[in-house]
């Protein structure tokens, strides 16, 4: 089988710590140049736009977009336009109209379209979706706690509204419980707690139910110290199922039947390949719909001044 | 042809002031029954809860659910779960992901579910997406501004989240121009003003673009003094469309070519029955979309406080 091309686009912190080395090691992609006007890759040639990567590399079969929500619709449809496949980073826009958008665009150009959800191709996730199926969910509770100081240094744009927040970290919980809960499920009511000198809130709880008024309760915190707590928790009809270290670990009934290392981006490009094979597209906005419901729907609490 | 026998659920001002006579006047539907707790109908029996009237009138064919939205999803998912068709008035729900499901679940049970948005059958509406079909836009203006203390008397939840505050006319707008328009468009810059004293905001500036980069500027605000204004002006290749007063009135190059009176309601049910005569579903969201988008995407303001 012949190598899928591929040029990144936006080569920042997540292209380089994930999407680089993915490739370097995957069989199925060759990564061939990269488009970023601040950013200049070592070893593959480098453009400051993308219309002039594409110019130059008529061979590249495929983008992954990594730039900052604001720009990815043009950058998305330009590439589309050019029959190439498209890769959007989480979260996939910064609405959720123009990836409607995106998807129809896709499907008439006959391009594969991959919102990416890099949580759900953590170790435990596919396991715990396969154990949940035919369990009765009766409680779930997701605590997805760090501390913004060291898990997001310097990132002033996290506070405004399209940063989206401690919502950064919590969709991420949010791709996995939408990946393994047997029922879908949607917000009942939210507070979202704002600095008063941010746009974007520190700190959220969610309540959310299904159709059988299941209790499932989020809260994301940016104001923890010490370590992360990454971790969903499932109470069944036949034990609890536990997901912790961001996806890493997953415990049944009080055993531990997974504590790998983390290997999501691997998992994600395959899926991408998956995809580009089988001529489907993957573009699931129910991660980004549900933080827009709890902006529409929350009650908002101004919080002291955050300083970095 | 048979009537279709209907239940009102929520008979508050909405119920009343529109539902109701569009009933009377339908050859359609006739008017079985209404569940409201605080609020009896004259001439129908009235039943303080949903499942007690769908038990005591089994021969209801379909509902029509005019209660606060966060009442909403149970009462649809009760209904549609004894397979009776749904109306919902606007907005359809107190947050998408909910709604998307309850289509999902009508479309199990082989029932029709309509997300009506009542200002699309305004007497404009239908020519103006017609004439603006084969036309280039070229930029769009919507300014929706209404005085609260005029419109929304005595309505204090407007101003909880859930309420919308200045979206709850403005989405109205938004459900003409996503029907008018010929191409998709999203947001691409929001500013919300809230009230010290409120959740809501008082006034929006939505900036919005499609893929040909239109440029779509809404403006809502309920601050406004004296009459309302309620239009949309589409310039165009061929000169500007204007629908006004709500849509109303439709003027195409300068020339009024419709001044008619509001008859929104009749349409919507003529609607309703057609889906439930040829087995389909409506359930566009995004005029809610927009707004959620408006909500995650916008920059806030705190303004003065609102006392009515």
């Amino acid at each position: 089988m012949s190598f899928i091309n591929l040029g990144l686009v936006g080569f920042g912190k997540i292209a380089r710590d994930q999407h680089q080395p993915a490739l370097a090691e995957s069989d199925e992609f060759r990564l061939v140049a990269s488009a970023d006007p601040h950013s200049l890759h070592e070893s593959v040639p480098g453009y400051a736009a993308l219309d002039d990567m594409l110019a130059a590399h008529p061979e590249i079969d495929a983008v992954a977009i990594c730039t900052p929500t604001s720009l990815r619709y043009s950058q998305a449809h330009l590439a589309l336009e050019q029959g190439k496949h498209v890769l959007l980073e989480k979260p996939p826009g910064a609405t959720l109209s123009e990836v409607e958008d995106l998807a129809l665009l896709a499907e008439r150009q006959g391009c594969t379209l991959f919102a990416a959800w890099h949580s759900r191709f953590a170790p435990g996730v596919a396991d715990a979706r396969e154990w949940l199926r035919e369990r009765q969910v009766q409680r779930v509770e997701i605590d997805w706690k760090e501390d913004v100081r060291v898990w997001h240094p310097g990132q002033a744009w996290i506070w405004e509204p399209a940063g989206m927040g401690v919502f950064d970290p919590g969709i991420n919980a949010l791709s996995i419980i939408t990946e393994i809960l047997p029922h879908a499920f949607f917000l009942r009511v939210a507070r979202l707690w704002i600095p008063c000198n941010c746009q974007a809130p520190i700190a959220a709880r969610l309540d959310f139910s299904d159709a059988l008024a299941t209790p499932i309760v989020a809260n994301f915190d940016f104001r923890q110290s010490g370590p992360p707590t990454w971790s969903i928790h499932v109470e069944t009809d036949c034990g609890r199922l536990s997901l912790s270290q961001g996806g890493r670990r997953l415990e049944v009934a009080g055993q531990c039947v997974l504590d790998a290392d983390e290997r999501e981006y691997p998992g994600l490009y395959a899926r991408f390949a998956e995809l580009i094979r089988s001529g489907g597209s993957e573009v699931d906005l129910a991660p980004l719909r549900h933080v827009a419901d709890a902006c529409l729907l929350g009650w908002r609490e101004t919080t002291e001044a955050f300083h970095e």
